[in-house]
């Protein structure tokens, strides 16, 4: 079996690691288990680029468990868990992914992907699927359709679609209510934090945060900040309805030159680039901490920080420091990468549980629904969204009421009035 | 000039009222001094179903200084304010309005405004437009279009649409993000507290809140319940994704027939019928307040309140004592209709600013476009909407950014990885 | 009998209200019940200087019921809800009260009460205890005790005692924990903002909010406007420590002269005079709205704000504008009183339920203590504060842990390490 | 130069973590350079046993550059950091300290530090203190003054001083406003959840969370549990009042027999023994996890929890899975252990600076009146404790307001009436 990763003798560490997240994915287990007789993937090659954590490893056992054959590369060269990528491949999965490469390395990975031809493909931030529909692309027509994990996949995708160029059906698992209303605003917004204070272990109470974007990540990483006592949580938007949301949901909303002058601490979640750049980092005050919860490293805009900067030491494990011309110093945290995943671990598995029962039940769709689907990126069916909130609020003992029969009618009616 | 109202001399006061409401509506009074000079609707006829407050008299006095003839009634039997119904009458407006309608009246009152022929018709709840729709279709013809302001009447319109009934174009003003967004969730939230407060002076802190419905209003109304220290506020919902939204914003969650037996607050929220009934009655503590936020007083289901009860009294103005058979007395406020406007002021001038500058615009909008409408419900096109939010930042004296060059490529473009 | 009173026909309706007091104040009614047969107070002459409320009404029936003859005057000029009043005389109560008294009929009130020569004298701010000993010290001697509802009050009394004055022993009811730490900041924090909302029925979610002083009224308030929403909320504080906490919880500290540049609405609460003056108005936005929550109608400095003024006009019923020299126009609200008693009904009754609950249980202790209490001002006994909590927990349900006997040995011992 | 440490080579790294903590203590760091030149310590020893964490290693650098010399012991067997620990044998003092001891280890290093015969003894815990009085009593008569920094180790000296046996001063560091009411509540709040997090990555959105205690330590903890978005957060006391704080804190108060039924996370936080015990375990669900805040790990029983499992593994580095007869898995952090030096890294500097800056101003002020002070716990003085605060707010660039000269006279005169 092809596969590489960094050690495997870490296997065992990750096989705990994995048994912690199983307890936490109460609704991946019960389709896991409820898929591994039927086995509808018998024969499937299910290629995925994942961040490769414990939760991305019960997605895969799933699909191993439900017939497929999987392949896995990692969709961040320093998000991936050596531990779980081992013991993955004692699983069975072909995985190709270690923590810190190389621009290259990551693309070689991908492309070991592309080799293996799969028919479905799980992608996380549309590099796959760029790469497929850019080089690969007579690889297109065995595809039986993709998914996309990221909002900033899915735009990535719809451009493609846009220009006419789709060549297989995409869900847009991203679009799940159940995946971006509770991943990218409630995973993301703590494990944002998670990942500043284990870089860090600053005292977000009596902070001034500045938080850029104010979609659904930039609403859970403010609304944590002031969970945890900042003094002031500053909105940065460029969208005037999303700026006034913020300003109802009690934040201060200002343009990032002003903001730049009174931060302790930075949070780019915009999709965006260049969102905090020459013109900022100029203004900062001494000690200002940067961090990114956006997809990719561009939001902090790095080259202008070398630019101003005279040196830069990597102070503490995720912490670099920028001493500037001035004397002043600035603290970028993970390199500008994804803070959560590369100095905590990304999403708790209780969010990840519903994204990946949403791209399990998405995969398995595409399958049933083979051939008859559009060249279109889609949102996933309703259907399988409330069936993904029942089964969550049953896993957490939470019963709701239903409709009687006489307010099913007076819904649906129109003929009543005062 | 033809109108009703209940005491002409109260004009002086309602003319106070009015004007304080015009110092917190700032985007409706720049439309307001923009389109005064050029009158563009110059010998149109407003016919508006709305609730009579300062707020909307911001709003008539806007469509009168702009050209237009306008007719006013009541959108609920015990919402009027009768000095602002005053005022409005010195101000040109035919009101047929008054606080504490019967039945009868509130339809005699509808029927004022349809045979005065309005060309554009406002509604909130969408009376009017059932009426017109049921009794008096030969006079759609003439009407350019009509908005609706809730999501009760958008409902009932759609229905209507639905069955191919409809006969001018709608604009659903409710569906401004400005509007939905703020009004239902900011508006009603604080307002619904106004109203309990008002109503009973109760201390909100060490109280167990239910709020039945998790829709923009049953969100705004959990979030201030949560705000001013209730020590349980406990959501009951149908809908599985809203429910799982309500547990991760930190809320609990169960069927009304398990949070009737600890609720002391419960508060309806949902445009359904009879949400709180007989079975729910039954377990309720001594001393349980009632109240309804929704559209109609149908939420709280009363027949059963009263089929329950040995006696009944009027304790506070707007607080009944239903006692029951065996002995528990349950308080109903407000008689089960919007308490925030019954026993309070309704939404603040601030909220009713952006709906109301949607209202305006929305009418303009239809007037400029008319007779190339569809027949159809309509969401008001975004510019509109995104004006309006820039207007009110503007009047907060709070400045946004905006997207450089490089950005606005950035966000179009699909091909760059990590 | 002798009362001066408003109107004595409004006794039903304000017996309906004490009625809703009476539900909501179980610990209250508890004790009038547990002393109604005993009757310890009987022949005891009890005068009271309170806000004359349902709540005080509650109190004054217990003292009653328990054997006492009362007489009550309003402790402030403007709070005395007039229908209260009456009921209070048709149980017997002399009392002295209307609301929109002159400083003149306020003290004339006072002496009355004097005249009547109570033993035990209970007061809400001191004016009473000041007037007793000031011009009538004569009469201390028969005087059992006294009692202190506020902060305020309490300073006041101890300058009296460091000065050797202090003529009868007196109980800071105020200092008992289950009053001051639940009165002042849950009470006062939501009435505060109950008041500000009828007055003006603004949104409060947005705005940015001031509160001077960070004692436990302000920090009540700080919290609740947090709770409503307010975009940005201020805390001026003199004293280090106290400001230090409130940027730890989460608010933004600075000087009045800098928050007067920015802030939408200013309530004050720190027994201190003139904290809003001439130099705080000269930089105020045009809109600003002023409130008051502390005792005395002198934090916000009146005197400035006329000499600042061209005109002044009521606007609402709670609600004065005055437009300045230069156009800009400020709006105080209450004329600077009490903003929660003045425009609202003050403390929700559960507050006042341990309040007075500690007033009836201290009053009852100095009586069985006669003659043997010190010339000091006391804090409430231990046992009484904690017996009080102990109900209030059990009328809501509420059950608690106790230790068992071996924690009670743990804690009490030292001889245990790592 | 005599110590004993883990590994001399972590010292450069070490130093890098402390340089961070520097950044982060701008009051020690202000103390620190004041005190350089004169060096009021020369030739003093000053013998610590406190958590052998980077901040403690600031302190420690203070009063070396002050002068002293300096012996430090960990004050946990598990919470010291070891490359912290190598940098400061680097700098000068005699570090005893390693992470990981057994119990004998743990009080061979406490022994190393009385046989150094220090003249200043700084504890964390008491257990220092308790040694000298019960092993070397002999000693106290060279010791100038001690100081405590925990609620805990308080209780204890107070015990000792109540007993008669106090041989020496010692200012409880921890009743230092500047210190309990923000390590205690903001540092441990945070931090805790650190710990948590970072050896779980469990969402907390969701979640019910059980907090034993609702001192300082739980009053922060329980908010932060809100803040992160918990769905019930359930608060568990023995003291009345506490209690029903923690009501009108927003907060369900039960017993812990009851909490034990729907807890998810339960975190101690009371310092007592045994407050989760066998009767607890019995009735907990499936999954459930334990954390202790508290001071020692005798808060959640863990032999109960041994006596009822049939097997126990460590799943991840702080995560103890016990399987209990039954078949339920209870995980149990750190041991049962303060979670949030364990598995996290103790508070943030920012809380240590103040914590820390009355340790130095306790000790310097112990030294300049020796011999002048009682043998007694005593509190800090309140003029250090207000220069704390007024350093700390200066070192945020926050500015705060004095009273005027009327306002100063206004306040300590009580001739002012209505």
């Amino acid at each position: 079996m092809d596969y590489r990763v960094k050690d495997l003798s870490l296997a065992s560490q990750g096989a705990a690691k994995i048994s912690w997240a199983e307890q936490n994915m109460p609704v991946l287990m019960l389709l896991r288990r409820k898929y591994s007789e039927a086995k509808p993937f018998k024969g499937v090659r299910v290629g995925a680029v994942l961040h490769v954590t414990k939760e991305t490893a019960v997605l895969m056992k799933a699909f191993i468990d439900a017939g497929a054959e999987v392949a896995l590369a990692g969709s961040n060269p320093l998000s991936t868990q050596d531990d779980v990528a081992a013991a993955l491949v004692e699983y069975g999965v072909h995985v190709y992914a270690w923590r810190g490469q190389s621009g290259e390395e990551y693309y070689w990975c991908l492309e070991k992907i592309v080799e293996w031809r799969p028919q479905i493909v799980l992608d996380d931030g549309a590099d796959l699927h760029a790469l497929i529909h850019e080089k690969h692309v007579q690889l297109a027509s065995s595809i039986v359709g993709g998914t996309e994990e990221t909002t900033t996949g899915v735009i990535r995708l719809r451009a493609l679609e846009r220009e006419g160029l789709l060549k297989y059906p995409v869900i847009a698992v991203n679009n799940a209510y159940t995946k971006h209303m509770f991943d990218n605003r409630y995973g993301t917004g703590q494990s944002t934090f998670d990942g500043i204070l284990r870089a860090t272990n600053m005292l977000i109470a009596g902070k001034v945060v500045v938080v850029a974007g104010y979609g659904w990540v930039g609403k859970g990483i403010a609304a944590r900040a002031r969970g945890l006592g900042a003094r002031r949580v500053i909105v940065v938007e460029v969208n005037p309805i999303r700026a006034l949301e913020a300003v109802y949901d009690g934040f201060e909303v200002m343009p990032m030159s002003e903001a730049a002058e009174v931060g302790d601490i930075f949070i780019t979640a915009t999709g965006n680039k260049a969102v905090v750049r020459r013109e900022h980092f100029e203004k900062m005050k001494n000690g200002a901490v940067l961090a990114n919860a956006g997809h990719f490293n561009v939001e902090v805009w790095i080259p202008d920080l070398e630019a101003l900067s005279r040196s830069k030491r990597q102070i503490l494990p995720y912490v670099t420091e920028y001493e500037l011309s001035d004397g002043r110093r600035i603290y970028l945290l993970a390199e500008g990468r994804l803070v959560n995943l590369v100095a905590a671990e990304g999403h708790p598995s209780e969010v990840m549980d519903m994204s990946f029962a949403n791209q399990f039940l998405a995969s398995l769709y595409m399958l049933e629904n083979k051939g008859s689907l559009p060249l279109k990126v889609m949102n996933p069916p309703v259907e399988l969204d409330e069936m993904v909130a029942r089964l969550k609020l049953e896993s957490m003992g939470i019963r709701i009421d239903s409709m009687t029969r006489e307010q099913e009618e007076y819904v649906k009616s129109w003929r009543h009035g005062t």
